[in-house]
């Protein structure tokens, strides 16, 4: 069975550049990703900051966060 | 043939975590990842920096440098 990792971000550059290197870097062997826009997706940012996410973008990997870079602060998603 | 993954670290708890589950994620299909202790490999400094990484741990990838979260900076390891 596949491990989930979601990878949050806002669309910002440096989340871009995220997404398309290091997120699609991952094992699709092994992970299901999913992409999570907070700038669209709001109703995710509860879930996101109860997630220990600071700034995106960041990925959520096996109950891990890690902050990727800096693109932008959570607090001025929503 | 696969690119080369360098994964920069300094051996501290969030070098640790940042490897065993984001670095150790990586498809092992398309990428050949290089473990490099800025600590221990001290000559290996100068090329990190030529790189663009600022602290650790960090992944280069395809000429990209990800900081993944925060562990120490640069200039503290030599």
């Amino acid at each position: 069975m596949k491990s989930k990792a979601i990878f949050y971000h806002a669309g910002c550059p440096v989340c871009v550049t995220a997404e398309q290197n290091l997120a699609a870097a991952l094992d699709p062997a092994r992970f299901d990703l999913e992409p999570v826009h907070l700038g669209e997706q709001s109703s995710r940012l509860a879930e996101a900051k109860s997630q220990g996410v600071q700034s995106v973008p960041a990925l959520w990997l096996d109950g891990q966060v890690f902050h990727i870079n800096f693109g932008a602060a959570l607090g001025d998603l929503g």
